[in-house]
């Protein structure tokens, strides 16, 4: 599925969520217009509406909230009726983003400035603060749409544990920064939380909202939960192998960074013991040139960790399309989940 | 009331929202350890349980989870019911506590290190999202107490738009910092939001999950407001006149640190001509020295700053109290209620 047919087959629901998401903006009542306006600049609200369709075009899959979005429209045959927790899960990952941008001192987002190199970190923290708030504001929206109140008390809880997850996954990949040994093992609990707990939230809300099966409420889960993870082992291949000008960052740069991706930590432990002395040494400076970089390729391709890396992702990835089947649903819907996912984990960007 | 009249006659209740908030950190799976250990910290749960209970009763006052438990007993005559709200809210506050110092780079929180200067302020970023992500599940926690869903749903949104107001009050607050010029009531604005919300919000949730009368919800909601506005007022007085030995902060640190709390904002408004070139020249520095901060505690002399804030504080106050008797209650719960606000207001710390 090329980015083209992504836009010709979902854009009507990326469009309707991001509708929702701007009556809840508008709704409120502005006591700090500056936080409106990052707020506004995070979404490209800003943008005047032909800017702003290309920016959503380019920049604003909504990968999590489309995926809700679906498993609704799957399950229960209509997305409308979720679409304020679709628009809850948007701001909650924005929320996170602004805040990883802060601590990870990342200069850029979606092209353009991260907000904390404009309004500084204060602001950026604080802006990340209300958003979150605007998500839970956000989804209890969904009595309106006619969502029973249990059930509506049932997605914050589930939504509010996916994020204490992540910030959780978030403290483990802090940690892991300055440690010299991380296990893979470690690593792929790291990133589940980090990187898959909301895209499990996603199916899991799309699914509950939408059904009282818990056992197709479980199968989707599970299906999230693991193609979120293949999902991010997949990134990390191409933080490495990726062609530039598909991933918009500089080729290689995860490891000018020394990020401890998947692909770095099977090199650590699969390497000989001469090639592994030579990664502590290299990981141990402040940062990595290019004669270490090629170094540190030269490595990789020894152990193997491109095929490694591949094989672990295809694991994960098989194994969420065997809890898709298992929830027993087969329609056009459906279908277009698989769709998503293959288009998730089969990009080059 | 002193503080000892404080502890022995909330010491139960204040002991009953602590149980709460552990209990509900201890149905978390840690994921990753670290953040649950700055958790435990932030609560003083790191301690053995005597200095844990010497550190509750120094530094536990826990006001606003206490007003809610006070005015869902008042109402509804207990307060058991409302203590997962209680719990969320005092769980909400320490988070805006822990992102605060770090945005304020305040070094001390509640006589210890604060978290960013142990931790770094990537992990306190990220433990303050993950406590406002657990106050979120706490409050979820009231349907086992039997409260009726659409009211949880109801203490959610309450809470999360107090959460949004009060990072734009916050907002504002930073914004300010770099202005030259702030009128005396947008800083009313700016504390109403910022000190005042949360503190609302604890009256109103405590109310609306005791009682189906909007007219008494309102009642209780503006009596909070009002106090909170007049509390932050005092707190802004005793940051320049209060006691060293009884605030636990240097004597006139927020002149030092050229905080425009509302005193100085009367002086800037209400001086004479050279008096106020004097403070502009005089808050066009980075800091005040010893000699610049005697000129400006002339300033405040000679406009009678002392006494105009003072005058809006008990305005403040008179207004919440008139408020309260609106509600129309009448028990022993309600003349705490009472206590708790004078205690609030007159405390000289």
């Amino acid at each position: 599925m090329s980015a083209f047919a992504y836009d010709a087959t979902f854009g009507p629901i990326v469009a309707a969520i991001d509708a929702e998401m701007r009556a809840i903006r508008a709704e409120q009542r502005p006591v700090a217009p500056l936080l409106w306006a990052i707020v506004d600049y995070q979404f490209g609200w800003d943008l005047p509406p032909d800017a702003h369709a290309e920016y959503q075009r380019v920049t604003g899959k909504k990968v999590r909230s489309l995926l809700m979005a679906l498993v609704a429209q799957a399950v229960g045959g209509d997305y409308r009726p979720i679409l304020p927790a679709a628009a809850a899960l948007e701001m909650l990952h924005n929320f996170t983003l602004i805040h990883d941008d802060v601590m990870d001192r990342s200069v850029e987002r979606r092209h353009r400035p991260a907000v904390w190199t404009r309004w500084g970190q204060a602001q950026a923290i604080n802006v990340g603060d209300g958003l979150y708030a605007l998500s839970n504001i956000a989804i209890t929206r969904l009595l309106r749409r006619g969502v029973p109140a249990h059930k509506v008390v049932r997605a914050v809880e589930t939504l509010s544990q996916a994020c204490l997850w992540t910030c959780e996954g978030q403290v483990l990949d802090i940690d892991f920064e300055t440690r010299e040994h991380v296990a893979p093992d470690d690593y792929i609990t790291m990133i589940a939380h980090k990187s898959g707990t909301l895209i499990e939230a996603a199916a899991r809300i799309g699914a509950l909202l939408s059904t009282d099966s818990e056992a197709v409420v479980e199968a989707y889960s599970e299906f999230a939960r693991n193609l979120g993870i293949a999902f991010q082992i997949r990134d990390d291949a191409l933080g490495i192998w990726g062609e530039e000008a598909l991933t918009g960052k500089s080729a290689k740069s995860d490891l000018r960074d020394k990020k401890k991706s998947y692909p770095v930590l099977v090199a650590f432990a699969q390497a000989t013991p001469d090639d592994r002395a030579t990664l502590r040494t290299l990981y141990a400076r402040e940062a990595l040139d290019d004669e270490a970089i090629a170094a540190v390729l030269g490595i990789l391709e020894r152990v193997g960790a491109a095929a490694a890396t591949e094989r672990i992702a295809q694991g994960y990835y098989e194994r969420a399309l065997a809890a898709l089947d298992r929830t027993g649903i087969e329609n056009k819907t459906q279908a277009q989940i698989r769709h998503l996912a293959a288009f998730l984990i089969e990009r080059a960007y």
